[in-house]
């Protein structure tokens, strides 16, 4: 099973000016190629922070997934961390600028120092592909950096989802047991103890003035998971 | 000025079941109070896992702010780990009793044991009142255990930001600079590095086909705000 973590990086979702939705978009995707996310991350724009976050995760996961803080500004301050975190130089690269200037109607000609800025990248990265507004993001090492703008940082994850190694996907079933949370929660107490490898969640909800829970069974295998959603439906709906 | 880090816990975020909302809301508030809030962490329903990631940020930050796993399931197990990441003795207390008895028909008498399990605290806990449906959160030295219900997790921050000690509150104030980000860049890479003690994001966006960056100051003290404001718009719109 492989594991990742994703590193959000940004003041701006710190101070709740803006919802995180990059980690939720990846997460769906990481669960369904089997990749297991271990732990998110939300950091601010501070170059010891990143340097410290990403030397742990790098070491913790086998893929680190990070958002935010490559475009043109003085707070965009990632690339340099991630080159520190690796003791790595960073510097313009030919590519990175070629793949800039496809987004500019002059090409070569309109980038100026800040947009250049955008083409630096720590020495051996490969480039990520951005298909929205041309300046790429860069793998080094197991760690993805990719842009904070939701619908940059999506076409990202796009152009390496099928580059990250995986095992099998993940199945989730789930059922609805329209009981109390607490009127059920002996019996599926029992029913983990009894199958501690398999991940069983309970989400209690209200549905037109009914109470229940969802319980949500999730595992690589397709007919544990039946197995064990059978058991909890015949043993929850029992009197 | 004071800090503090939120730790989410729970699976259905990591596998992108569910869009974490919750820290969103307790971001603005803390803002609102002049809280700074360094981290945001969202870790699985482990329980050695929550142990450590408690036993860094209580460390770490004056307010350590949880929410999820207080439930009556099985997978409800955020109450016996921070009793175990301050080696702390857990047991069912009279007065969480008493909370959690109000939410029933027939108060003590609906009791079963799954639903008395909301009722077990850390010895020494002070009680989070719950105006949703009752069973209490709980705070253990400056760790703040909330439920992950976002309708009963805004009850519970509810009840406790009036205690939370704060400096003066953050003032953020905003300009729109019809310009591209990367043509304002260098002028506001200068700004920044003059001010270098205040909070200065820039957020490129697209209103009605024209682009522009929205730049954000932020500080508790409002006139600095202010002369920081207009020194960048005269600055940033001279052509």
């Amino acid at each position: 099973m492989k594991i990742a973590s994703i590193i959000i990086i940004g003041n701006e979702i710190l101070s709740g000016r803006t919802q995180d939705i990059n980690s939720n978009y990846l997460a769906k995707k990481l669960s369904s190629i089997g990749v297991f996310l271990k732990e998110i991350r939300v950091i601010p724009d501070e170059k010891s922070k990143i340097i410290e976050v990403v030397r742990t995760e790098t070491k913790k996961a086998d893929f680190v997934f990070t958002s935010g803080g490559i475009g043109p500004t003085h707070d965009d301050i990632t690339a340099d961390s991630i080159a520190e975190a690796f003791n790595l130089k960073i510097d313009l690269r030919q590519d990175a600028i070629n793949e800039l200037a496809k987004n500019y109607p002059n090409g070569l000609k309109d980038l100026n120092s800040a947009r250049l800025r955008m083409a630096r990248v720590p020495e051996g990265s490969e480039l990520i592909k951005n298909r929205v507004s041309g300046a790429p993001g860069f793998r080094v090492n197991n760690v993805y950096v990719m842009a904070g703008v939701p619908i940059i940082f999506k076409s990202m994850v796009e152009s390496i989802l099928g580059n990250i190694k995986h095992s099998d996907p993940f199945v989730s079933t789930s059922i609805k047991i329209f009981k109390a949370e607490s009127y059920i929660s002996e019996k599926l107490r029992k029913i983990s103890l009894k199958y501690e490898d398999i991940q069983i969640g309970s989400y209690p909800f209200k549905e037109n003035e009914k109470i229940g829970v969802e319980i949500l069974v999730r595992h690589t295998d397709k007919e544990y998971v039946q197995k064990v959603i059978t058991e909890i439906e015949t043993n929850l709906n029992e009197p």
